[in-house]
Order: C-alpha cells, then sequence, then structure tokens
C-alpha cells in the first residue's frame, strides 16, 4: 500500500526546469542523481531536454506508463495538471508546490478541488507545500532537499517540511541512516494515519518517527497506531503542546491542535511513544534503530571517571530505571580483575587510566550478568583513553550480547573518531549520560507496552434505549442541558447507584415520600429554568422529620418563586442524604480531534485547586481506568492514609468503565460530568450524587 | 588572592620527566609549549636537563624563587616535596598525585599531613588527585590536558577531573573559550569557596562554573556566593541529587553528598543558577558569557519555519517566559516589509525562502521593539537559504542592541559555517529551540535574583536565656528528646502562641484549672516517659465540664500506669481546645553540609501523602519565608478556596521566622517539628499545639 511513493517504475517532474535556481530542476536532479533505477519523464511545455532527459509538454505525451508525479509549479496550475494525471492514470502525485491551505480562503478552496480531482481518478496525493519524499531502499529522492541520507533502519515522517531539512542536515553530518524519509505538507490526501498503516510491515524500517503539529482523524490515527506499535516503536514529538504553543499552530498552519492532554492521552493508550523534543526524538530513534529490544529497567554503568557515573545514576533514578545489583560471582571477577581503586559495584568504575582490555572485561561482565538489561559505557577523553580501540571493542562485544549497549563518550574533539566506530558498530552515542538514560527510558515504556494485554472493551448490560429516549425528549424540547431528573435517569440506565429519591409536587407528599425513603434527607427546589439551585438558596439539607420536610418544601417554593417568578417549577425532590464516603468527580469533554476525552479526580480542592486530574480517551479498558485512578497525587487518600479504611475503588473503576461506555454508545454526548461521586469503603460501592450533561447542538 | 595559581612568576615541576608517555613530561611541555611567560623549573633528581631547561634534584637547589609548584609524583613522596616547598617559600602547590583520601584510610592520613605541612608554611593547596590548572589569561597550562582552550569569559572549577578532560575536548571543538579551569581533585585545601571568592572581581570573566558533587563548608558556600553572584553569575551542577546518586558520590569520593533538598535551597537561596546536566551548564554559559544580560521575560521569535518556532513558543510558556506582543507600529512596518505569506505576529515567520535581508529586517524590528526583552533567531537550512550570510547579518545587527540575541541554526552539515560565524560574533547557538529558550530562563532567573533586595534577616525580641536553661536542665538530665511543657515553654519563649494550659497532678487540681481555662478542654497524659501518647489513649479530647475531667485524669493516670508501669507520671495536662483553623507543619533537620533546614506544609495528608512542602536553610528572610508558603501547591488552601476566607498567613510567615532564629541560635537542635500548627483566619494568628525537639548528643 503506497508502494507508488516509494518504489515507483516511472516518475514524471511537472514542473521540471533547466535553471539550475529553480526546485523544478532540483527535483529532477535529485532523482537522477540520487540512483533512482527507473524511468523519469520531465514535464515542461516550453524545453525539449533537461539534464539529459527526453521533455514532455504534458504527461498525456509520454507514451509509456507512469505511476508517480511529483509536481513542481505554480499553485494555479496544479489542479489542470492533476486532472492531466488522472487521465493518464498515475497512482501517486506529489505536490511540493505552496500556495494553498496554508495561504488562506481560496487556497484551502484550490485544495479542496485537488482532493476532488483525486478521488475521482482513485489518486493518492502527498502534500501540497511539502519538501517532497525520499526512499533509500529504492533509491527515490523525489525532494528539493540537499543531500540524500545513507541508507537505514529509520523512517520519518512530518508535517513541518523545514524540519526536514534540518533533520537531513543532521544525518548527513552524523551518518544517521534512514529508510523513509516523507514530508507530509498539508496532507490534503495521505497522512499519518495512512504512513502507519503503510509502514506497519516494512521489513526495511525498525522504527518510526513523526513530527505532528496536528491531527484531523484522531480517533482513527488511535486505532491504527495501537496496532503499529504492536510491530514496530512510533515516536512522536508533537508540538504546540501548551497553550500559547498551540496559537501559534493555528496561526500557521490551520490546523486544529487539539488539546495537550488529549494529544498526551491519545499517545500513550495508543503506545505510541512521545519525545519532548527533536532532540528527544533523535536519541530515542538511534537507540531503537541500533539496538536490540530492552527487557527490564535494571541497568549496568561501566565508566572510566566517577562524575558522570553519579550523573547517570542519578538520571537512571529520576526516569524510574535501577542501577542492576550485580551478582556475587560478578563482583567477585571485577574484584580479581580490576585494579583494587576501581568501584566493583555498579556504576563500575574502570578508573581513568582504563585501557582497553579493563573496559572490555567490565562490559562482557555487565553483559553477562543475567540481573542486567542493558549498559551504558561512558568514556571521558583521559590522557592515556585509547578512545577508537575502546569503541572498537564495546562495537565488537556488544554484538554478542541480545541486550541493549549505549555509548557515552563525553567531549568532541578527540573521541569524534571513536564516535564514529561506534556508529559504525551501530552503537548509539550519547554526549551526556542524562540523554543515554532518557534512551532507554523510552525503549522501556516500549516493553511495557508490548507487555500489556491487547486493548479490551467491557461491554455492561445498560438500558440505552433509555437514555435514547432521554435525549430524543431533550433534542424534541429544544434543550441541550440535561440534570436533575433526567440525568439521574441516565445513571440509573447505565448501572451507576443514585440516592433514593422521589419528586414531590406538594408538601404532604413530600412528607409521604420522607417517611418512605427515611430521614436524614435533602430537598432541592426542581425546574427546568433553574440550573444552579445553591445560589438561589434552592437546596436544604440534614431534614430529620416532617416538620423539617414540610418546612423546606413551603421555603424552597417560595424562594424559587420570588428570585424567578417566570420559572416553571416541577416540584421539590425529596432524595435520601448520602452520609460517609469520600468526593470524586468524573468528568468528560469532547475534543475535537479524539471525542471523548474522560477526567478522574478527587472532589473540592483536588479538582479545583490542586488540579489533581488524570485523562483518558474513551473507551478505555480495565486496566486502563484503574491506571487512571492510580495516576492522581491524591490516589494515597482513596488507598487510606492514617490508618482509614481503603475506599471502593473497583467501584470507581466500574464507574468509569460505564461512563465510558455512555459517551461512546452517543457521541452527541459533548460534556459530561458527576460531581460529586460519593465513593464509600471497599465493598461499599459508589453513589452519583448529582450528574450533568451537555447535548450537540 | 590566590593568585599564585593563575598568575605566578615562576613554576617548579615536580616529578618533571623526560619520558613523553609520563604526566610529568605531559604538564612541563603543556606549561611550556602553551606559552607561559615565566621562569620553569624541571626538578627531577635523576635528570640533568629536560625539554632543554635545567633540571633540579630539589626546589632547594633552585637559586632563584619559586612561587607555584605542580606535584606529579607518586603519593608516598608528596609529603617530604611539600615540606621542601615549604622551605623554599612556595605559596602555592598544585598535587595532581592521586592516591589520597579517595584511596582509602591511609590515603586520608596522608592527606591530612599535606594540609598540616601546607598550613605550617602558609602555602595554599590544589588537589590532590587532580588534572591541574589551567589560565588562559597568564597563559599558564599546569595541566596534563590535551589541549588548551581558547581566551574566553568563563571561569571553570570542577571537583571531577575526567569531566574536566571532557569538558576540554568539547571546548576545543567549539571554539568556546575559557578564562580559568581549576581541577579541584580532593579539595584537601582550596575548594569552591576560595575560588568563588578569588573569582569574584575578576576582570576576565563574566560567569562561573562550576561541577560539584558534594561540599564541605556548605554555610561558607552560601555565604561567599550570595555575595558573589551579585557581581558574576555562577552556574553549578550538582551530581548525586538523587539518593542513588548520592550512594555513588559516597563510594566515590568519600565526599558527603548532603541531601538533595538542601542543595537545591542552598543554591537558591544564595543566587547560585542550577543547571540538570553538562549540556545545561553549557547552553547557559554561552549565553551569559557572549550576552548582554536579559531585562524581562518577553521573547520575541524570528524564524524562517513553522514548526520549530511553535516549538520554541512551547518551551517559553512551559519555562515561565512570554511571546512578546509586538506594538501596532512594528506590526504595521513588518505588514508592508515582509510578503503577505509572513506571520507578522510573533513568532516572525519570514518564510521559507527567507534572503538574509528578510531576517535582518525582522530582526531589528524585534530588537528596536520596547516590549522585547530578548530574540531567538531559529533558521532551518532550506534549499534557498544564505546561512553564512544570514548569522553574518544576526551577529552585526544583535551587537547594535543591548539585549540578548540567541541563535538557533538547526542541522549541522550545512549549517556548521554558519554556527562558527555565530560564534565569532559571540552570538550562542542552540541546536534546538527548546535549549536556547532554557538558557534565556537561566538569564531571567539571574535576573530576578538580582533584583532582589539584599538579604536581610530580621531579629525578634525573644527569651533565649530561657531557652538555653531549658537545653541546660535537659542535657544534665542525659536527654536529648524535648517534648510537652519544655517544648512549650521553648515556644513561649521565641513568641509562639501556645493553647492555655496546666500541670494537674491530682483530679481536684485538674478540675481547678479547667475552670479557669475554660471548657472544651483536652487532657493528655505527662510523662518524660511517653513520647506517644495517643498510642496508649493518653489523649482525651472534648471534655466539656468538671466531671468529664475528673473521669479523664483517672483514666489517663491508670492507663499510664496498666500500659508502662516503670514510667514516671507528672500528672496530666489540662489544654483549651484549640477549635477550627487549619493544620499545618513547621519542622526543621539539621543537614550536616548547610545546617538547619526548615520545612513547611499543610499538616495531615498534604505532607504525608502528597509530600507537598516546602524547604529553606534557616536563616531566611520575610521574603523567602513568603515565597517558601508560596511554593506549595496546596497553597491555595491557605488562600482561601470556596469562599472560605483566607487563612492567617503573615502569622505563618512570623512563625517562620521566629524558628529560624530560634534553630540558629542554638545549633545544637537536630530536629524539631511543631505538629500541628493552627492557623486561624487573616488576622486571627496562629496557636502551635504540639512541638518536639531532639538535641545533639
Amino acid at each position: 500500500m503506497l508502494e507508488m511513493f516509494s518504489c515507483p517504475q516511472a516518475v514524471a517532474v511537472i514542473g521540471a526546469s533547466r535553471d539550475k535556481d529553480k526546485l523544478g530542476h532540483g527535483v529532477l536532479s535529485n532523482i537522477i542523481e540520487h540512483g533512482y533505477p527507473g524511468q523519469v519523464y520531465p514535464i515542461n511545455p516550453k524545453a525539449d531536454e533537461i539534464l539529459g532527459l527526453k521533455c514532455y509538454p504534458s504527461v498525456l505525451d509520454v507514451p509509456d506508463p507512469i505511476d508517480l508525479a511529483v509536481m513542481v509549479i505554480p499553485n494555479k496550475y496544479v489542479s489542470a495538471a492533476l486532472e492531466e494525471c488522472g487521465q493518464k492514470g498515475v497512482k501517486g502525485v506529489v505536490i511540493i508546490s505552496a500556495g494553498f491551505r496554508e495561504a488562506g480562503l481560496e487556497g484551502v478552496r484550490m485544495e479542496r478541488e485537488l482532493v476532488a480531482i483525486a478521488k475521482r481518478h482513485g489518486m493518492r496525493l502527498i502534500g501540497p507545500n511539502c519538501l517532497g519524499v525520499i526512499d533509500t531502499i529504492c533509491p527515490l529522492d523525489a525532494s528539493f532537499a540537499a543531500g540524500m541520507p545513507p541508507q537505514g533502519k529509520i523512517a520519518f515522517m512530518s508535517q513541518s517540511g523545514a524540519l526536514c531539512t534540518a533533520i537531513l542536515d543532521w544525518a548527513l553530518a552524523a551518518e544517521i541512516g534512514f529508510s523513509r524519509f516523507v514530508s507530509l505538507g498539508n496532507k490534503a490526501d495521505v497522512d499519518e494515519v495512512d504512513l502507519l498503516a503503510a509502514w506497519e510491515d516494512d521489513p526495511h524500517s525498525t522504527v518510526i518517527l513523526t513530527y505532528i503539529e496536528g491531527l484531523s482523524e484522531g480517533r482513527e490515527f488511535m486505532e491504527v497506531a495501537r496496532r503499529v506499535t504492536r510491530r514496530i516503536p512510533v515516536i512522536a514529538v508533537k508540538s504546540g503542546s501548551t497553550d500559547a504553543g498551540s496559537r501559534a499552530v493555528s496561526s500557521h498552519t490551520g490546523s486544529l491542535a487539539g488539546s495537550a492532554r488529549a494529544y498526551e492521552s491519545a499517545f500513550r493508550q495508543s503506545g505510541v511513544l512521545r519525545a519532548e523534543s527533536i532532540q528527544h526524538l533523535f536519541d530515542y530513534s538511534l537507540a531503537f534503530a541500533y539496538q536490540p529490544v530492552l527487557r527490564g529497567g535494571r541497568i549496568a554503568i561501566v565508566t572510566n571517571a566517577g562524575g558522570p557515573g553519579v550523573m547517570a545514576t542519578d538520571a537512571l533514578e529520576r526516569e524510574g530505571l535501577s542501577l542492576a545489583s550485580l551478582s556475587h560471582e560478578t563482583i567477585d571477577f571485577l574484584r580479581d580483575n580490576l585494579p583494587a581503586a576501581a568501584n566493583i559495584y555498579n556504576p563500575i568504575d574502570v578508573l581513568g587510566d582504563a585501557p582497553t582490555d579493563r573496559y572490555a572485561l567490565a562490559l562482557e561482565a555487565a553483559l553477562k550478568e543475567e540481573g542486567v538489561n542493558g549498559v551504558i559505557v561512558i568514556l571521558t577523553p583521559q590522557v592515556m583513553t585509547r578512545i577508537e580501540e575502546t569503541a572498537e571493542a564495546v562495537g565488537r562485544i556488544a554484538a554478542g550480547y541480545d541486550k541493549p549497549v549505549l555509548g557515552c563518550f563525553m567531549g568532541e574533539a578527540r573521541v569524534r573518531a571513536g564516535i564514529k566506530v561506534l556508529n559504525q558498530h551501530r552503537i548509539p552515542n550519547y554526549s551526556f549520560p542524562e540523554r543515554a538514560v532518557g534512551a532507554l527510558k523510552a525503549m522501556l515504556d516500549y516493553r511495557r507496552w508490548l507487555d500489556r494485554p491487547p486493548l479490551e472493551i467491557e461491554e455492561f448490560d445498560v438500558d440505552r434505549e433509555r437514555v435514547k429516549g432521554i435525549f430524543d425528549q431533550v433534542r424534541a424540547d429544544g434543550r441541550q442541558t440535561i440534570g436533575d431528573a433526567e440525568a439521574r435517569d441516565v445513571m440509573q440506565a447505565y448501572g451507576i447507584r443514585i440516592p433514593a429519591s422521589k419528586l414531590a409536587t406538594s408538601a404532604e407528599e413530600a412528607v409521604e415520600f420522607a417517611e418512605e425513603i427515611g430521614y436524614p434527607l435533602v430537598m432541592k427546589i426542581t425546574s427546568p429554568d433553574i440550573l444552579h439551585k445553591t445560589d438561589i438558596g434552592g437546596v436544604k439539607l440534614g431534614l430529620s422529620d416532617a416538620t423539617d420536610v414540610r418546612d423546606a418544601f413551603d421555603l424552597l417554593v417560595y424562594r424559587a418563586t420570588r428570585y424567578m417568578p417566570d420559572a416553571e417549577i416541577w416540584g421539590c425532590l425529596v432524595q435520601e442524604m448520602v452520609r460517609g464516603g469520600k468526593e470524586v468527580i468524573v468528568g468528560m469533554n469532547c475534543d475535537p480531534q479524539f471525542g471523548p476525552l474522560m477526567m478522574f479526580g478527587l472532589g473540592g480542592i483536588y479538582v479545583e485547586a490542586l488540579k489533581d486530574v488524570a485523562f483518558r480517551i474513551a473507551p478505555f479498558s480495565r486496566q486502563e481506568a484503574q491506571e487512571m485512578i492510580r495516576e492522581i497525587r491524591s490516589c494515597s487518600l482513596l488507598k487510606g492514609v492514617r490508618g482509614e479504611r481503603p475506599s471502593d475503588i473497583e467501584a470507581i473503576v466500574d464507574t468509569l468503565l460505564r461512563l465510558s461506555q455512555l459517551v461512546t454508545d452517543f457521541p452527541e454526548i459533548m460534556e459530561m460530568d458527576i460531581n460529586p461521586l460519593i465513593v464509600f469503603e471497599a465493598g461499599r460501592g459508589v453513589v452519583g450524587v448529582d450528574m450533568r450533561l451537555v447535548l450537540a447542538a
């Protein structure tokens, strides 16, 4: 799938130019000079021949079939040329030309036209407004980039073409190889989802990198990524991750940035590893591209300097990995074979004067050790350090073990040659211990993702029809907001326990219901027009006998009519007063990219002041719901502190899953929250006291 | 001060060698080859002449005066040679030789001997176990490093010699200049404190960098750093900042690592900028060394690519800086002079095809703008980008303004030459936007430090003698722990309000006191032998009349004698029951390096489960106490949430300051906490309910 972009039989360059300063020249010359083995057809009505190739006025004039066209012509000519491509039977078109969606309303219109033409002819488009595509396997360099990267195992796609140029420039200097390299541009047609799917089983790639500013098909992305990441690690940089950044994205590419929380959840839930910056993206990708998978978090450090060993240790602890404990055998072996002053525990310090064989011995001992999952080899260029020889030994030994070995040769002028040797042995080198540890952390995160059971969405037996009926009625009334009795019905329909309650239309009825339910009680004014009952004094708590109830009924009705004379009053709700337990909040906001984003937190100040909340995109699994609860800082309060009994966490999990089902069943729910949900001690369940829903207009 | 190490008149190399593989050769040749202008005397009893210089058997045989000696001889010969240096009148000695404190107990003894000899003769020592010292101003390279860095404005000191070699290697490759470069080694004599003081007024340095594993004179460090940082920025990397890291430090250099919290507080309170890693240390140092001070946090970004502009914006927001808002004049100017597709707001996007003059125009407009404090110039190497020419223009324009301009030329192969041009213009370049922003954040932190008023310690009128009397009595009794009545006396003596209370020795007396104090009351068993009263049921709350009090007395005494038959019972404390208010905790732990480290947090789960606490080293100022309170996440609870009235934060500040005075007045206090301190609403003060103190043995 999409192989017309990676390995076409014949390529046309529409807008090929003789002028060396034009992109249309650069693209053609890149295709030819970087070894493309197929047929190349320059298209230019004003030339007969360019770079030794016969030139045609249009693709329709080319006698043989063409499967890929690259366009480098002004925006206004693109749609006509695309139409010709369609007639010619071209399968894929890379539109490098700019001046579409990114350039305003007229551009948006033109871009839509391109998509329509492509669809009509069954063509796929990359771009417009991109740098082009590079495939080192074919090889095909259909881009205007300066220089082609060496062949390697990294597949890369980017929404930003400029970033592509910077990344290629690094790759060239550091001799980092790529398999596929795609500049996505405006993503009028082909986007991240298509390429993830295309690269899922690519035998030439061992890691996929992507730079994302915004996704337009969030749920499809999650679905495909969840599957693809089981086979190949996917690392993403998402820019626009803060509010200010998002504004900059919008002003730039017109793409909807989506909330940072939603992207964070989406990546985590679909196994996409998030890199905080391009530097992290590189750091992680080399580890994945070059080294075997990490099986656990216990790391050994071999170093010729104490300080950097300490820094690596600090970083391991910060990132949640650990210094491996060495076995007695290994320690004895190191004691017998290293100088007395060496540190034979982990970090293994082979001392400043360490010759190559001392490094080799320590590295081999660490790799042999069962309790070690990976090794960082730190080297500082001291006078007697044999840098290249040591690099050679590290590469040779690491190749014999199925555990990741990362280099941290610190410095530049003298160590450069050593880093080159490491690179030849596919040992990634990191200038600083913290960066090597960061890469191991990404590998461990990926390991943990692979170890997770596949996503399983539980289905509860609920009364979906009842909720549908309520929503239909609400819409029929021209309303969008749902609360009170209707919301309680929704909770009940989805199996969430609510306090016993009845709507009384007179004081006598209120007393009658009160005797049925039992004291103490709460009473609330009930009116479709009064949303914020407490603001008008419309709620009375702790009513303990019939007199209280009768008085409360009259008072609440009096207040409601006084403050809002035109409100329609349905009566007063007589409700069981829930006592004890802890308040938690479960909420949902519909994210424009990813759909229902659910939130969990402890009630009151924990949510409001401490913003201690966790998010997941619905639907999610039981495990994800459990993690969501464990994730909040104040979770220990639910587990029970100071001798308190633990709260019924499993009942919260159940509620989260039932609500996840609700918001998935009814995508028209834009907002939802149950506040508070009261959770009692373990075994005693939860009660949803108040719920509010907002439907789409 | 210490000028014998930076600019001596004559240097002796003790252990100079003809053997090129020996350090004693390397050091001598570095001194000669790297341009030292003074006299050089090789000392070696077995040679007549080395590298063309006459050789002497001992410093005592040199006819002329010597002010600096460098030792590169086996450890066992060092003390004798040092004695000779003393007799010769040498002022400073750099001991490169290893095998001292880092090598075990015998090494510790030998190192102490060196210190004694030096002291006797009034000599200063650097090392032992170090790489040596480099001074590019003199110039003097008395080290065994490979290559001397260019002259520059960065003064550097490091506890790790290995790290020095790595850093020199980078500096050589990146053409980064240093003024002073000192490897401190074991710090037997000269340490960070001495060098900070020596470099305070150094006209050749504009920033001081230091790599620290552990400090032995924490309080002196703070005192000197607090002064020095007012004149020159000091940036520190502290390794061993996590528990695992600290263990690695101890096993390594034998230096006490001190708690991470204490270092964090010490650096902040003395204006030392903390770098998280060596990479950050470099990033920050270049900004300080090359660029003028930053005056505020409003930053403009000029870029030829949208994506990296967004990343920079994200980073600004994360780090607490902001995108500057451009004035109408600037926006109009940019609109009139940039292409229509350019983004004329901030980030200013000059577009992918930006020629040099477009960059120049945008940068100049941003620098002219009053609302802009600093600029980041981002460049991605697109086909038409004129990299070196743009670098040249950036350097030229930046030189005309007193605002920092940082480069972010992304890539390597093609941009390398441009980065070199930037470096010549003293524009630091960062490979990634996040790193440029990190450097600006460090500059802003420094700006804020400079803007702080000088440290002012308030002195309260307290009854110091009374506390002294209590402590004397406690020590006389052979006790270390203080609680109950004695602790209440301590609080009272330092002006902290406590609940009204009286110690009753009989039920009748208890009732009598109860009537005086007023109900409701608390009663507590009082015994020097019972520390955890609640554990044995030794506390009764909410006593509301004489019968309650009488019953409680009998019950508490009965329980105490039953559970601890041998306990000495002093009676029962009859205490006012404090109602309302919020519980906070104020604590102190004596840090081995920095002394009293005070802690503040909200009581109960906030401290225990959420670990939401703030630290400062005592004594501290009112401003620092206020910041300490604001720093905790749950501070909003004190400010009043959900319509609550705010708590009396100023009363907490006062209490913190009084306790700061207490622990400073009595350094024998090893631990202290008031838990809970009850804080009432604003204007109503605080009450210290329980205090516990532990004195040094």
